[in-house]
């Protein structure tokens, strides 16, 4: 009756993983993407499956990079014939939007991932988690380690649920690892390999504000309408994307914080040296890391108790009995394009070709009290605004201000705040004037045909189809 | 769309988070025991489940001790009338015993019962946390507060499990708190208390060695057997409980190891100072902590990265991918009683009375490699060495030594170890010879009767039942 473990754990080979996982033709494999453009582990993975002749695999990642194009190949050779996600770069993006999947991809949330993972609605059979560090019995965490990456939130969903459950470490720890973010109760194997991931490409070494003018005056907007928006007091909470302008509003912030002496509750996001400097000079207590973007943002999960990993569920699960997201005050979000109902896409590119997805951008919306885009009127003399998007990632019921270089616009839905920050001085412009002023500058774009079959299915956090989008010719 | 929270989060009265949970006749509740003999939440919930008029109520807690004996009235008067736990106090012994329930009750262990709680084996319907330290959304840990009483692992299956989950708090930080063991995902109501419990009933201020000369020498041995039982290397893992005799073993054990130079990976168990030391000292890299004894555990808890909380469920569960038991080299654990065949009582005393019950005792002797039982031969004039236990908390094919003052017995099943101990010289003794001398001690005790009806069921880490308790005259 005695259940004492194998002196080496769990401790195996990559290609008995897979055969005693008892992956077969047609199941369902997931991935997490913590290490980003530097993952080495799906594309492991996925030539392992291939060179043991399993085909039809759908994939179910929470966002897929460029470094992972080999998938091209393995859905061209029947290896994977599905997939899922929450963010897709440009290359496989084009790939699908040019029709290479008969089936079309699913896309959810970075909260609607994890919710349809523990509701049952998208069962995993095998689950590859990326550990930059474990322990033989599977104890595992993204905070040590020479492929260090920080959080592993997206991933705690796939150990939780996945039938079977494979670490793959390229740093194995004496038994117990007590820094453990995900548990060994949940794992079946540990792989020992080589390398997980190119450090160059899990963390940028540190994330840039943008020099650009335009996007210094949208930022500078943005901090305003963050200062007039009532919401900028002791506890306030902000979250933040890593692009140029969203970070140059962070900056913003932290100086518009610091002089008025708001002591903020917490920062959240996709987690960069800029909100750890946030954190570090008091405009925060506290950090809510589902993911790391930066060295820096690492270094500080590591080291600093008051910046604390969650699962996406604890992030942002629409399910849950309540998420972070839930008390979340500002989000500032980016979009490819934001129609004057305020709709908002981050799927595609102007011309329908799919370059991303919704990560937690929808999640965020339709948590925060003052949801705020940052975009650039026109972009590769493209408008950005236009009169419907090509395709909805998150609805304008929860999109609250749009800020460009030229006004800001306030969604008819909230003219209290329309009110205050018009009475702070702010410039309040109407959306259809700045549709027409991006006009102006490119000329109306050619409409896009939309009748190509739909190559994806886009799901709103709350599990219903958002839109789909059609393929498009190569 | 927006999905905000309320501006007070999840705080409401208990009577409401009673009445909004649905709490009806029939119906189970849960407790935790992470306050110990000052726990105030448990008699708090049930006077105003009583006050409530709700009936028939079964209390599925994860230990039950002399402080809630107020439950006596309240099985008396119909509220409660089903109990389930791992460890129950004498005082509700007594009266279980004395046939107080129609039902019989369920005993588990502490990893038996998250086990049945997850496989949906058992449910529960509210569950109750004593948390000391929450937020207004659930987040909580037992790592902060005037009540601090450090890990609250046994909870968490409650937490993940139970339909509807109340928090209850003395202690409201600040959202977000960091440090949260059970997070807001699983938590519907939060509720302020005045005090959830006595500190001084909560954690000893110190756990104490024994000055018992028998004790000692039992400890002398017990040491010695580890030190001469091929286990003591790089890597040893050991877990012990906090019993004056096993705490003084520690403390031996300790000496030899900084001696040889050993460097263990682990301690575990509930935590005292003195595996707290043994941490300090270089014993062991870190501590898997699944329940606080006394306040230098909950400080170190607080501290020490090193020393890190566990679910009940990481520590032993049996269906678990695998538990931190399984990687356990040795553990001491004590005895009401044991048999010739090694079985093991701690649900009786000699008369059949309840005071106790198995807690992490048959999880840890499933999982060890080596499994030690220290008892003095007799006690209270009663031999505690039996032909047959009165109730068998653990098979004897998982207990390898038995320690007594008049020797070492080693279990036949492990002649490799008896050999091992031999050669070092060690007194090794039949166990059936160890029967003859304490019954020459104490004369043959006479049999107990044991025709009464059933008055509780002993489940089995595995899920069976391997005995059953009945009932003693008053």
């Amino acid at each position: 009756m005695k259940q004492t473990r194998l002196e080496n754990g769990k401790l195996t080979s990559l290609t008995a993983a897979i055969r005693d996982a008892g992956l077969k033709d047609g199941m369902t494999v997931s991935f997490h993407h913590h290490l980003r453009n530097g993952d080495f582990v799906l594309n492991t993975v996925m030539a392992e499956i291939a060179s043991l002749g399993i085909k039809n695999i759908t994939i179910n990642a929470s966002s897929l990079f460029d470094c992972h194009a080999p998938l091209i190949d393995h859905i061209k050779s029947g290896v994977v014939s599905a997939l899922e996600c929450a963010y897709m770069g440009g290359r496989i993006g084009r790939a699908v939007s040019n029709g290479i999947l008969d089936k079309p991809v699913i896309f959810r949330s970075h909260g609607g991932r994890p919710a349809d993972i523990e509701s049952g609605k998208s069962h995993i059979d095998v689950a590859f988690i990326a550990a930059p560090s474990s322990d033989c019995m599977g104890n595992c965490t993204g905070k040590e380690g020479t492929s260090a990456c920080g959080s592993l939130g997206y991933a705690f969903a796939d150990a939780q649920y996945a039938d079977k459950v494979v670490v793959l470490t390229d740093n194995l720890t004496p038994y117990p690892l007590t820094s453990f973010s995900i548990n060994e109760t949940f794992v079946d194997y540990v792989v020992q390999v080589e390398k997980i991931g190119d450090p160059e490409g899990i963390v940028s070494g540190t994330t840039r504000i943008t020099r650009d003018p335009i996007g210094l005056l949208m930022a500078d907007y943005a901090a305003n309408v963050i200062r007039h928006s009532g919401l900028l007091k002791d506890g306030f909470s902000f979250q933040t994307g890593a692009g140029g302008a969203s970070l140059a509003a962070a900056k913003y912030l932290k100086e518009i914080m610091l002089e008025e002496k708001v002591s903020g509750s917490f920062g959240m996001g996709g987690i960069t040296s800029y909100l750890v400097d946030m954190l570090e000079s008091g405009c925060f207590q506290s950090l809510i890391d589902v993911q790391c973007f930066d060295l820096v943002a690492v270094e500080s999960l590591k080291k600093n108790p008051r910046h604390r990993e969650v699962s996406a569920s604890h992030y942002a699960s629409p399910i849950a009995k309540s998420a972070v997201v839930n008390s979340l005050d500002v989000v500032i979000l980016g979009a490819t394009e934001i129609d004057t109902d305020f709709n908002v896409n981050v799927h595609t590119d102007s011309n329908g070709v799919i370059m991303g997805g919704s990560g937690g951008h929808s999640d965020t919306a339709a948590g925060a009290k003052m949801t705020m885009i940052i975009a650039p009127l026109v972009r590769a003399r493209l408008p950005i605004i236009s009169e419907k998007v090509l395709c909805t990632t998150t609805p304008g019921s929860t999109v609250d201000v749009l800020v460009t270089q030229r006004g800001i616009a306030v969604n008819p839905l909230r003219s209290d705040l329309r009110d205050r920050l018009k009475s702070a001085g702010l410039n309040i412009v109407d959306i259809h004037d700045l549709y027409k002023i991006a006009l102006a500058s490119t000329g109306e774009p050619k409409p896009l045909s939309r009748t190509g079959r739909v190559v994806a299915d886009v799901i709103y956090r709350d599990g219903t189809r958002i839109d789909q989008i059609r393929q498009v010719g190569q």
